[in-house]
């Protein structure tokens, strides 16, 4: 029997509704903040991912799904969903859009070759956001205000925000240098990893897994104390203006985005539930004002999040959220006879065509297997059609809620129905 | 400059409208139907489409993304979406869920390497629904009912629908033979996919794009002859049931879906449109009672259709219909200070998070161009922050369609946008 590939899921009916909810949502909320709709395709050529999230990550070297199409192109299933924005931005030149910045929202699967662990899938959703071409502290608040706007409106209340700035590039370099100047005379103390990332990028020694309690990564210098003017007045405007909204934060000097394009902010946002597990991050983002000159692109800044919907779903999972099943019916038409299932199809056709929701039982089962089927499918009204009622062409039309039934004719039925 | 993968497309804002509206109404048309969604992964083992599609079809042989993955296992790109619904009602054991015919759709990207042409990609989006484990003419028009209410709903005019039947197993092994006898003496003068057609599935010669002109298949024995009694019966049941719904439809005796498990009802609708180009099949479907078990799976017959969401696009600038553009905005903030701005930046976190779109000017423009933007933006209201409304904590509400206007504080401004 041919199964599922491993590490994948079918979103069958008694959860699709689940994604179909947050989806909605998502693109509401999109829409108040006045972000559209982008859709890249499911894989890119290899080189993009390669150039822009960069070959030493472990997305590029252990995760990604690569393969060559039948004209030898390298193709690779989108692992995140920067990277091609930020090509279509470049490839169709958004940055001479009238509107300014470019506001984009995407709903996109994405692709990891990662072990299997609980609420972790090689395929995953990720709803994210970038708004490209402007540089200002009003968007990374306007950012930060979706992000946490997105995850109350959900109804979560164990959410933990922290922020820090990466500074802009001259700030970076400095504290570069001063990072390798920390770590240098002990690096041998240091994982494998961490001893080439201090030829490579030494901010990422600060977020490395294996070496976090190590006492040099505890005391070591710290960003803030780093930046220069400009940047460290971007940072306290950020911070002033989420006071101003009553958006609460912590600072967290160690959250570095290790890619080299990010400067100024950059942020994560955590469940702090009790029985949410070991992955705690619910979404992380930040602002990438290097990345697409990186990329042979003009010289335009940007910054957005992006947050998977599957962990969103187990986050509110650990909070006891119930995500609310909309399934129903309108109408479910019980039937007698085999004639009364010929009159059930024709009327299930026209209530269908006049939007109304209907169905009816199609394998021949008793009255009140019937009735259950439609308890089952959550009818709000029922018929029954036997004899009499062909005869009359009418029924009668059961309030499944209160239990009030009215006579009516078919015709009426389907107007009836209409303005119910 | 890295650009999309060959043969695929961004869908940008100007366009993704378009894709919204017609998924939202395909989810609303399966709701009334009552047909719920299921997600199954973008890859699918390969022996999947090998066995499900068939080894001697294009699908597989040509236009498949293949691919293997870092445990070895050959991968493919889903090329179509019933195999892989199939394996998942088999997988999930969806014979023995009490609602019964399980009732699915699907909204999909599907991959096929085929040449570059006018509105085919690589990836294009399918709306597809199945219709499994009853074996009853009022389904299949249900299928059909379905299928034509979609097109009918967008407004399209110019439709076609065409039906067959290719009977039960019986009468197709009866059919095959007779079709055998029929080319075998000349069959030297078909195109070599039909020579080897002849040994495989006799009936694919009769829709042999190349041999469509030749005498023999002009003149081949017709399928409706070789229906045994049942089958006659059941094809007769869909075109009485179909005429009591006033649904049109031609039978075409040479439509054939090759596949070795299509059984009984099968159709096409096509588009007459004038200027619709050489592609005119909007969307195919069956009943494939073979398909389950030949997967291994439980004896169950099902009947779906699919439809591509770019061809339907095509279809409707063919008939010159437009599709709404909901776009727009409750609220345009224009700023006339620095003040104004920050002011404003808290407003609309005020507004969105109380459900109303809005949005302000990011670029420093003056007040002209700003009005020029909220135009452009499709805002149905607007204020200007100033001096004076700093000063006052309130402004006027001009409704941009009247060209009203009225004085507000800011939180009543909130509450009555809250109202409108």
């Amino acid at each position: 029997m041919i199964q599922v590939p491993r590490g994948t899921q079918d979103i069958l009916p008694k959860e699709s509704y689940k994604w179909q909810f947050i989806e909605k949502k998502l693109q509401e909320i999109a829409k108040n903040y006045n972000y559209d709709e982008i859709r890249t395709p499911m894989f890119e050529s290899t080189d993009l991912f390669v150039r822009a999230v960069g070959g030493s990550t472990d997305i590029v070297n252990k995760e990604m799904y690569t393969f060559q199409d039948k004209g030898d192109r390298s193709l690779t299933l989108r692992p995140e969903g920067t990277a091609p924005v930020a090509r279509s931005y470049i490839e169709n030149k958004m940055q001479h859009n009238v509107e300014q910045p470019v506001k984009l929202f995407y709903v996109a699967p994405m692709f990891r070759y990662e072990r299997k662990q609980k609420g972790r899938y090689r395929q995953f959703v990720q709803f994210g956001v970038e708004a490209i071409g402007v540089e200002d502290p009003l968007i990374d608040v306007e950012i930060l205000s979706m992000l946490m706007h997105i995850y109350q409106s959900f109804g979560l209340k164990n959410l933990k925000l922290v922020i820090n700035s990466i500074g802009d590039m001259e700030s970076r370099n400095e504290y570069n240098k001063a990072l390798v100047e920390h770590f240098s005379p002990r690096i041998g103390e240091f994982c494998s990893d961490c001893q080439s990332r201090i030829h490579t990028n030494p901010m990422r020694i600060l977020d490395c897994k294996k070496d976090r309690d190590h006492e040099l990564v505890k005391n070591a210098p710290r960003m803030y104390d780093y930046l220069n003017d400009e940047s460290k007045n971007y940072f306290e405007t950020v911070k002033a203006k989420l006071d101003d909204l009553n958006i609460a934060y912590a600072v967290d000097y160690n959250l570095v985005r290790g890619l080299d394009y990010y400067t100024h902010t950059a942020f994560e946002l955590m469940s702090n539930a009790d029985g949410f597990g070991a992955i705690t991050t619910l979404c992380g983002g930040g602002r990438y004002n290097g990345l697409l000159e990186m990329m042979d692109g003009p010289d335009k800044t940007g910054i957005g999040f992006a947050l998977s919907i599957e962990r969103l779903i187990l986050a509110l999972e650990a909070e006891g959220i119930d995500i609310p099943n909309e399934k129903g019916l309108d109408l479910y038409v019980c039937t007698m006879t085999d004639e009364a299932r010929d009159l059930a199809g024709t009327l299930l056709h026209k209530l269908r065509n006049r939007g109304i929701s209907a169905d009816m039982d199609y394998e021949n089962r008793k009255l009140k297997a019937q009735m259950k089927d439609a308890d089952r499918k959550n009818a709000r009204y029922t018929i029954v059609l036997g004899e009499d009622e062909i005869q009359n062409q009418s029924a009668d039309l059961k309030n499944m809620q209160t239990g009030e039934t009215k006579k009516l004719s078919f015709e009426e039925m389907i107007s009836t129905m209409e303005e119910i």
